[in-house]
């Protein structure tokens, strides 16, 4: 069997879940099983609907349906630890070839779980299964650990020209 | 008519291209009409049978069957310059919402076709194409005309370990 890696894409500028979504589809169009989970995130975002699809694709959202604004509140810890627990279970199952832990550097950025819960999670996976983290900041504990670290730098943005968000494309 | 912005994902780091996948993805999921063209690749990769599954995403190739060694051949030549000219139908055509050109800028850099050309091509198009450049060394011209841009920066990557190219993964 061969051994997964652990990716995480951080940085500041647009391209961090994209690019998680892009790789998902790459294995899943493979016959690759994908695990796709969204710290933070509870909103309605277009991947959802990549499950109708594709068959071998499953999402799960483990945020409120919107942003931490400032602190986090009690829904945030909560479903936070629900969806690290939810994930455990399926880095140790077996039954996915990529897990993506979409958001889990915000999650930690947060305190809303501890590195160390991450890192052991990473370390009791099952040995195939490739891992990609994202989201801003990540910790240099899960950077010396990770096997590919790509940083998303923003060099130029459209949202300080004032441009919002728009469905298809940010979310 | 909402107004199309141009980006470009560009660095020596892992996730250009699976970007630019996953934007077409979220785009093509929420309903808008995606053409993904590949310069330079023209191989078999996972991402060309995504048409089996989403009706609204097209995507062709206009490259060899490997990279570049060293010197473009005529054949590279050719192709670059019917893809251009493809591509330029394509993006006056208002036929689709985002048209992702993919590598675009590694074209660039074997001189296969000149930045003006681009450019014109860009200020040529349907006003409302949303539209994604990728490839590393993205040149001057392109990105003080481009409304986003993000470096995809090479942290760490497992090549560096000696591990190849994957199935699903990277290709």
């Amino acid at each position: 069997m061969e051994k997964g890696y652990v990716h995480i894409y951080t940085g500041n500028g647009k391209g961090k879940t994209t690019a998680s979504l892009g790789l998902s589809l790459r294995a899943a169009l493979s016959g690759k099983k994908v695990f796709f989970g969204q710290f933070i995130k509870g909103m309605d975002y277009s991947e959802l609907r990549l499950e109708d699809y594709l068959p071998n694709f499953k999402i799960c959202q483990f945020g409120r349906d919107c942003f931490i604004y400032k602190e986090p509140t009690s829904q945030d810890i909560l479903k936070a630890r629900e969806g690290l627990n939810y994930c455990e279970e399926v880095l140790k199952s077996g039954k996915y070839d990529l897990v993506v832990l979409d958001e889990i550097n915000i999650a930690l950025h947060y305190k809303l779980f501890s590195v160390e819960e991450v890192i052991d999670m990473l370390h009791n996976r099952s040995e195939k299964v490739e891992v990609v983290l994202t989201g801003r900041n990540a910790p240099k504990e899960l950077i010396d650990l990770a096997d590919l670290v790509t940083e998303m730098k923003e060099v130029k943005h459209y949202y300080k020209k004032g441009i919002e968000a728009r469905k298809g494309i940010e979310f």
